[in-house]
């Protein structure tokens, strides 16, 4: 492999958490030990970005790989990860110097950030720094979202295991109120991740094969909420089928673009409320329509869920880890891997490449053609893309009754710059 | 055995429906199946009790057993259940009337009523009923119920299976929020069934091992709310880990014994709005303490995850379906089968029997000694008592990602009876 530089690797995690981001870290770690006269240490930011910052390191060096091999089946952040959005350098270059800093205190060539577009944004920003000041530090992306919302990779790891749990957990919720549809629950609602893309609200619609089988409704970010229409479409399933089982994204909002989790709920105080768009619509239908119903909010339950995690969706993540070594070996920066979907029956795919640019603060919405025409489910175009993602089982080893997670304890690194960092809060 | 009848039976489900009630159907369905000469014929109600009162009987016959044994892997009430409480026969007899007239009919001398409490308490009337009349008829109860409060059962089925669902995802999403907790959510709620007992809430402990493990807080039904106490953990929790996780049992209550859930809420238009524990708490965490708050409400996903079920409860519940035909078998009426634990460690049950009306209408409450000192976790005895229920992994089937789950469609008897009946609503 050609690119000189021989050095300490930082891998450091951001944003959302999801079941198999550390199946990537994993990858990322395999291949960087089989590379020990190029990537002479291996170190993750604590906290993500914040950790390299704060110049807090730590050392996966010490760490047998056989307990490493945890990371594949362990969800969360194994090393913490941050909401954290760098300054602007243009206007305030202090952050951006510090990680220079700490690079340099730490002989750092290799720099690899996991996450999404805001992510992929503050890596482009490094690498354009380092090249600009002549550094040889090779910065390279690594996508992971649940949310799907990154363009040009066919999909974003952590995604399929989120889609999995949500189809396998609407299929078996509404097998439970098609068994007491006939004296009690009628409807059933349950409120999905995705703020700004329908991707987790569309995965639910594979629980499903035809319109009249359940989740009958789907309310995306991307179609507006129009009370009426959706009213009569309850009526009518809940009529036809004696019950009526209804996913709701978090993003979904109406023709103002309100969204539904934040109807004006106070509390007995006249507080605002914590929103919920499954609540908001269990209240309607309550008060228009008279039915029993049950709701439930998946939260963090989604997205961490590695106990039901999709196979394919581990295998791409701890791929795009190694793929994001080799790139790096091979003296590129300012790039991430990406999936890319060679045939979807059968499913094939390989890890590619793109430019951080191409992929930085861009979103990618749930385009129209994956959408059912009355915009209550997904079409056959939809499903052909959402399935392949959640093949595949990948169970993690129980004792107990109870998965055994990761719980690495890996050593500080001695902090070897005089000042610290206080970030903004 | 014993007992010289020989003729139809008739299983029903009644009730909220359970991971693994089909399996105790497919026990009774197994061990009838080897009784040929007794059990002529094997009828299921549709819709539980009702499928009786309506006439509307399914015949289990001419399903072959190999796709019977899909019911093993089925969450849900695979012949539909219903929430419906028979006339007090003292008052009005022509429920009770009704369903001796349908037994009659078809020749009906084994009655298998899978239920909870309320449901025990059917079949024992129908039990003394026939006695009365001189009629040979078995009644037997089999029990079912997530809530796992009925008395002299060691445990009931369903239960296992919740309690290792909402461990497990306690476990996944706590490692979601401290990898978050640095500069995101510093609080998860997570709520729960349960509206009159804490088993639920408790097994949820079982997904930490010490005090200072998440989850950190526990509300149970049976430990009044206090609101200053509860802050003031939640505080110190996240002051000392970073992070707080919080377990509400939808049945969790003030000291004048109203519901969290029951909170004041009104939406824009001044309706009430359905409640939520998880909400109400969250809003509290929020206003008084100003953490970043995440919540979700498990609600039916948590009593179908079929996919993640106890293997224990799996065999026991259909352990007590076989065990319920021996019973009949053995010409017993008014009677249940029930799980008698003979040692925790090694964990060793078998299948024992009581009288219906030494369960009937009797709530078995979280005792004391299962609690912490503080009230807001389980104690050693409970960890000891509620571990072995959540032993076992037991998966299901999967085809493309999802999970294949029975679709019976038994051909429904043809009604004998001149007249129908129309239940009350």
């Amino acid at each position: 492999m050609s690119g000189g530089a021989a050095g300490t690797a930082v891998y450091a995690q951001s944003g959302g958490v999801t079941a198999v981001i550390n199946a990537t870290a994993f990858g990322v770690l395999e291949a960087a030990r089989r590379h020990p006269d190029r990537i002479r240490a291996l170190y993750a930011g604590r906290n993500g970005i914040l950790g390299v910052l704060r110049e807090e390191l730590l050392d996966l060096g010490d760490i047998p790989e056989s307990e490493l091999a945890a990371l594949l089946h362990t969800p969360g952040g194994a090393f913490g990860s941050c909401r954290y959005k760098l300054a602007d350098p243009e206007q305030d270059a202090r952050e951006y110097e510090r990680l220079l800093q700490v690079f340099s205190a730490h002989g750092v060539r290799y720099f690899f950030y996991n996450g999404g577009g805001d992510s992929q944004d503050t890596a482009l920003k490094v690498a354009r720094l380092a090249a600009r000041r002549g550094l040889a530090l090779s910065c390279i992306g690594i996508p992971k979202t649940v949310d799907n919302d990154l363009p040009l990779t066919d999909n974003c790891p952590g995604f399929g295991s989120v889609a999995k749990y949500v189809a396998v957990s609407v299929r078996e919720a509404a097998l439970d109120v098609a068994s007491m549809s006939d004296t009690s629950t009628k409807v059933f609602i349950l409120e999905v991740m995705g703020r700004h893309a329908g991707w987790i609200a569309a995965a639910a619609g594979l629980a499903g094969q035809r319109p009249e089988e359940p989740p009958q409704i789907i309310l995306f970010p991307e179609v507006p909420f129009e009370p009426k229409r959706f009213l009569e479409a309850v009526r009518r399933t809940v009529r036809g089928t004696g019950y009526c089982v209804i996913v709701v994204s978090e993003g979904a909002r109406d023709a103002a673009g309100r969204f539904l989790a934040e109807s004006d709920e106070r509390d007995a105080f006249g507080h605002a409320q914590l929103g919920g768009a499954a609540p908001a619509v269990a209240a309607l239908v309550r008060r228009e329509l008279g039915y029993k119903i049950h709701w439930a909010v998946a939260d963090y339950l989604q997205r961490s869920a590695r106990h039901l995690a999709s196979r394919v969706d581990v295998e791409q993540a701890r791929a795009l880890g190694r793929a994001a070594v080799k790139l790096a070996l091979e003296g590129q920066t300012g790039v991430l891997p990406i999936i890319l979907r060679r045939s979807d029956d059968p499913y094939r795919w390989e890890i590619g490449s793109a430019r951080l640019e191409e992929v930085a603060n861009r979103e990618r919405k749930l385009p129209p053609e994956y959408l059912r025409e009355d915009g209550f489910g997904i079409s056959a175009a939809g499903r052909r893309y959402l399935e392949p993602l959640i093949r595949g089982e990948d169970y993690p080893p129980y004792a107990n009754g109870l998965p055994c997670y990761a719980r690495l304890t890996p050593r500080r690194v001695t902090p070897l710059l005089p000042e610290s960092f206080v970030p903004r809060s």
